[in-house]
C-alpha cells in the first residue's frame, strides 16, 4: 500500500479528487474527495468510501441510501492528485435520484436538465 | 451564461473541478481546473480551456503539443463545484504521450501500468 500512497498528491487539506465512473458503460457518476482512509478503506473493502467536505468525515457511498458503489479499479492520474474509481453502481450516484450528478447541461447559454430521477429522493433517504 | 454562473460553485481558489472524458467512447482522460474565465472561453471558443494551478495561467489545452479538445458539451454537477466536458481529443490528452492521464491502476495493493505512450513526450514538446 505505501507505493500507492507515494504515488498520491494529496492536497493541503489532505484530499484528492476523485472520479466515479460506471465501469461498463463509461457514464461518469460523479466527482467527490477522498482522504488517505477513504483511499485504504476503498482498497481494503472493495467498496467506494470518500470523504465528505461538508460533513467533515468519512463517506461510506451508500451507508444512508443503500446506493453502493463496488469497486472494480482504482486508477491514478500522471501527477498524483485525482483518483479514477471504475465501479459498479447499485442504483444512482446522486442523492436526486439520478444516475449521474452530471444531469445539467450548458446549451446556447442555459442550462438544460437532461435526465430525470430515476428513484424519488425519499425513497433513497426517508422523509 | 448568468445561468451558467449561477449554477457553479466556485472553490476559495476560484475553482470548479473538470473532467474530461472522451464523448463517443466514455473514456475518461484528465481531470483539471476551471476557472470562470477558462468556463466562459471554453464555451465560446468550443474548445477546453482549463486553469493552470501550477502556471497560474488560463491553460488553452494544446497550446504547445496541439492536442486540442474539442467541446461536444458541458455538464454541470448537482452541487456545482465539478464539470464534466465532453470532447473530442486530438491525439493524447496526457503530457506523457498516453491517451489518458488515468493509466497506472492499483492491483493487488500495487501500482501497475496500463497503457503506454502512443506518442514520444518530446514529439509533443519538442527536447
Amino acid at each position: 500500500m505505501s507505493e500507492v500512497f507515494d504515488a498520491l498528491k494529496f492536497d493541503e487539506r489532505g484530499l484528492v479528487a476523485a472520479v466515479a465512473q460506471q465501469h461498463d458503460t463509461g457514464e461518469v457518476l460523479m466527482l467527490a474527495w477522498m482522504n488517505r482512509e477513504a483511499i485504504a478503506e476503498t482498497l481494503a473493502s472493495g467498496q467506494a468510501c470518500y470523504f465528505s467536505r461538508s460533513r467533515n468525515r468519512l463517506w461510506r457511498k451508500g451507508e444512508s441510501s443503500g446506493q453502493t458503489q463496488r469497486l472494480v479499479e482504482l486508477r491514478i492520474d500522471c501527477d498524483g492528485d485525482a483518483v479514477l474509481l471504475l465501479v459498479d453502481q447499485t442504483g444512482v450516484a446522486c442523492h436526486t435520484g439520478r444516475r449521474s450528478c452530471f444531469y445539467t447541461a450548458v446549451q446556447d447559454g442555459g442550462l438544460v436538465e437532461i435526465a430525470a430521477p430515476v428513484v424519488a429522493s425519499e425513497t433513497l433517504y426517508g422523509n
